[in-house]
C-alpha cells in the first residue's frame, strides 16, 4: 500500500466519521474517488443510513469515475437491501480499482462484495488503515458479531477521581471547554446513557447542545424500578427526543403507562442479582439498532458495565481540584482482590482542554 | 527585554535546575555570561550550595567577562556569607550588564545586589522570564518568606483515582516509565515525604535510583506515634541516607532512642486534633533547611496538607485501569460541603509517559 492510498483512506475515514451517531444501525462509511491524482467524488453515509457513501461519491464523480480508484472505509455491500448493492454501483460506474480498509463482518456482505468486484475485473486492495477503520466501525462490528453496541464510559472528575462532593454537588467540576467536548462526543454516539441515580440527582437533559447536530442521540436511562421523576427534564422532552427506559421485571404498571404516555420507549431487561443485567440490557439495545452508546455514569452503572467487561472505551475529563475521600466515586465497587484482575485500557490520546485534561483509552482493538 | 535576553535566561534557568534538590537551603541559581553574541561562561549553584553560580561562570569566562552581559536567575547576593558576595565578583570581573529574572526576597540581599551593581556603572535589567524563575525558586522564596518549604503532592492512581485495591495491593498501577519519572522528580526535591501508613504498608526505600543522583533527598516520614517498623527498608538505610521522623508529643522514649541509634533525626511536632499539625511540621522542616518537599501520600497526609492549603503543586500519574470504589482513595477526607470550597490548581503540563498520563498542576504562581 502506498502513502497516497493511506492519505486518501484517511480522508475517507474522516468523511465517514461525520455521520457517526446519526446513521445507526448502519455503519458510518466514507468514500473518496480519485482519478489521475485528483479527487473527483466524496461521499459518506447519509444521516438515517441512506443513501450509502459510494453512490453519493459516484454521483459527484459522474463520468470521471470511469477508470478511477474508489477508497472506501468498509467493504461495499453486495446484497439487495433497501438500496441496490454498492458493489454494483462501483462496477456500473467503471471504476478500475477499489481500496478498502476492512472486510465487512455482515454475513450478507463478508468477502462477497470484494469477490463481485474482482469478478468484474476491478483491482481490489484491502487492509489500508485497517486499525483506524476497525476503531471507527467498532460499534457496527460489535453489534453484528456480538449483538451489542460499543460502550464508551465517560467520567468528569476531580484530580482525585471524585464526580461530586458528599452532598452531591457536581456543577461544575470541569470547565466549559470540557463540557463542549462532551457534547461533541455525545453527538458521535447513537445514544447517551445514565443510571437512575444520576438521572434523579442531576435531572439532566442528555441532549446535544450548540453543535448543529442533525439528529439527537437516543437518551437511555437504566432504572431497575422505573422510579424516575415524571416532572424532570427527561420526562418533559420525551415526546421530542427519543427516551428509552431499561427497567427490570415486575415494575409498577402505572409507571409504565405514564412513561409510555409521555412518549418513552420501555425496554424490559433481565436482572442479575438486584440490578439490571448489563449484558442483557446491551443485547436489547443492540437488537433495537444501537451501535454506539456513550455512558455518563453514575458509579453503579459504570461498575456494572466494567464488571462484565462491557466497556470498550474510557474517556476522562480531569479538573485541577481535590474533593477528598467523602466525595462520590466515579466508579462503584468492582470487588477486585488483586491489581491484575482490574480491567486495563490502552491510552489513545491525552490533551489539555481549557485547563482540564482529557484522556481517551480503549479496552483492546476490536478486530475488523 | 529582547528575544535574545529571553533565550539566554531560559538557558540560565535550565542550568539552575540542575542542582534543584541538592543545594538546600540555598537557591538553585543558573548563570550565563555572553560577550559579542557568544556564550563565554556557564555556571550553576554547586551541589551543597557552594560555590554559587556567578563565580563559576565568571571563572569559565576569564578575561572575556570584561564588557560582557551576565544572565542570572536570581539577584546576585551582596552580603558576605560563607562566600564573598556575587555582586562584587561581577563588578570585579568588569561585566557591563546584568540581566536578572527576579529580585531576591532574602532581606540581606533584596534590591541591594542590584543597587551595588548600578553604583558601579553596571546596567541592570530585571524581570526577564520572571514567572518561570518564580516557579523554579518558589521553594527558596516560600522558606524565606513563610518559613516553610514548597510542597509537591504526587499521586499515582488508576483511571478512577484509586492508589491501591481494598487489600492494599498497589504494585504496580503505573508502568516503569512513570516510576522513572517519579525518581527524576524525587531527585529535584530536597526531601521525599510519606505518612506512617504508607511507610508501614509499602515498606518503601524512598531513594532515588538509576538517576546518577549526586545526592539523595532526605526521607521524611510523618508518624504521630513513631510506630514504624524497626526492621524495614527505612530503618536499615537510616545510617546512609538521611531519615527524618516527624512525630507528635509524648512518644515512647525507647522508640526515640532506637531510631536515633539507627541514625534517624527526630523532629517533634505539635498536634492539631489527633494528627501532627501539618503547618507546624512544615515550619520545622523549613527551619531545618528544606526548600522543596515531594510528598508521595498516603491519603491522610495528603488530606491534612490540602486541608491547610499547604500544597503548592500536584503531580498525577494516571494508569488505564479501573479499581472501583472499594479501592484506597488518593486523598483522605477533606470535609468539603460545596465545590467552591475545593482547593483549585492550574494545569501546567500534561504528557503521555509509556501509556500512563502525567499531569502537573500548581496552586498559584508564587510571586518572586
Amino acid at each position: 500500500m502506498s502513502d497516497q492510498d493511506q492519505r486518501y483512506m484517511a480522508l475517507a475515514l474522516s468523511l465517514g466519521r461525520r455521520t457517526q451517531g446519526a446513521c445507526w444501525p448502519n455503519p458510518a462509511v466514507g468514500c473518496v474517488i480519485v482519478r489521475d491524482g485528483r479527487i473527483v467524488g466524496r461521499g459518506w453515509t447519509a444521516p438515517g443510513g441512506r443513501p450509502h457513501a459510494e453512490p453519493q461519491a459516484l454521483a459527484q464523480a459522474g463520468p470521471k469515475a470511469r477508470g478511477a480508484t474508489a477508497y472506501v472505509t468498509l467493504e461495499p455491500c453486495s446484497h439487495h437491501g433497501q438500496t441496490p448493492p454498492c458493489a454494483d454501483a462501483l462496477i456500473g460506474a467503471g471504476v478500475a480499482r477499489v481500496v478498502a480498509a476492512l472486510e465487512d463482518s455482515d454475513p450478507r456482505v463478508s468477502g462477497q462484495g470484494f469477490d463481485r468486484l474482482r469478478r468484474h475485473g476491478i483491482e481490489v486492495v484491502t487492509g489500508v488503515l485497517a486499525d483506524e477503520a476497525a476503531r471507527d466501525h467498532a460499534g457496527f462490528f460489535l453489534r453484528t458479531e456480538q449483538g451489542r453496541p460499543l460502550v464508551t464510559l465517560k467520567m468528569a472528575s476531580s484530580f482525585d477521581g471524585r464526580i461530586a462532593t458528599a452532598t452531591g454537588h457536581s456543577q461544575w467540576i470541569t470547565g466549559p471547554g470540557a463540557r463542549r467536548a462532551v457534547h461533541a462526543m455525545r453527538a458521535r454516539h447513537d445514544a447517551v446513557m445514565v443510571g437512575a441515580g444520576t438521572a434523579r440527582a442531576d435531572d439532566p437533559a442528555l441532549t446535544v447542545r450548540d453543535m448543529g447536530a442533525s439528529r439527537q442521540p437516543v437518551r437511555v436511562v437504566v432504572s431497575r424500578h422505573l422510579d424516575l421523576p415524571l416532572l424532570g427534564q427527561l420526562a418533559r422532552s420525551a415526546a421530542e427526543v427519543p427516551l428509552w427506559l431499561c427497567h427490570g421485571p415486575g415494575v409498577d404498571s402505572e409507571r409504565v403507562r405514564a412513561w409510555e404516555g409521555l412518549g418513552a420507549r420501555l425496554i424490559p431487561c433481565a436482572l442479575r442479582g438486584p440490578q439490571v443485567d448489563p449484558a442483557d440490557m446491551l443485547r436489547q439495545l443492540g437488537a433495537a439498532g444501537l451501535t454506539r452508546v456513550f455512558c455518563e455514569g453514575g458509579g453503579a452503572l459504570a461498575a456494572s458495565l466494567l464488571g462484565d467487561d462491557l466497556v470498550d472505551e474510557l474517556v476522562g475529563f480531569t479538573a485541577g481540584l481535590t474533593i477528598g475521600a467523602e466525595g462520590l466515586p466515579a466508579i462503584g465497587a468492582l470487588g477486585l482482590g488483586r491489581l491484575d484482575e482490574a480491567p486495563r485500557f490502552d491510552l489513545v490520546e491525552t490533551r489539555a482542554i481549557d485547563g482540564d485534561v482529557m484522556t481517551r483509552w480503549c479496552r483492546a482493538l476490536i478486530p475488523g
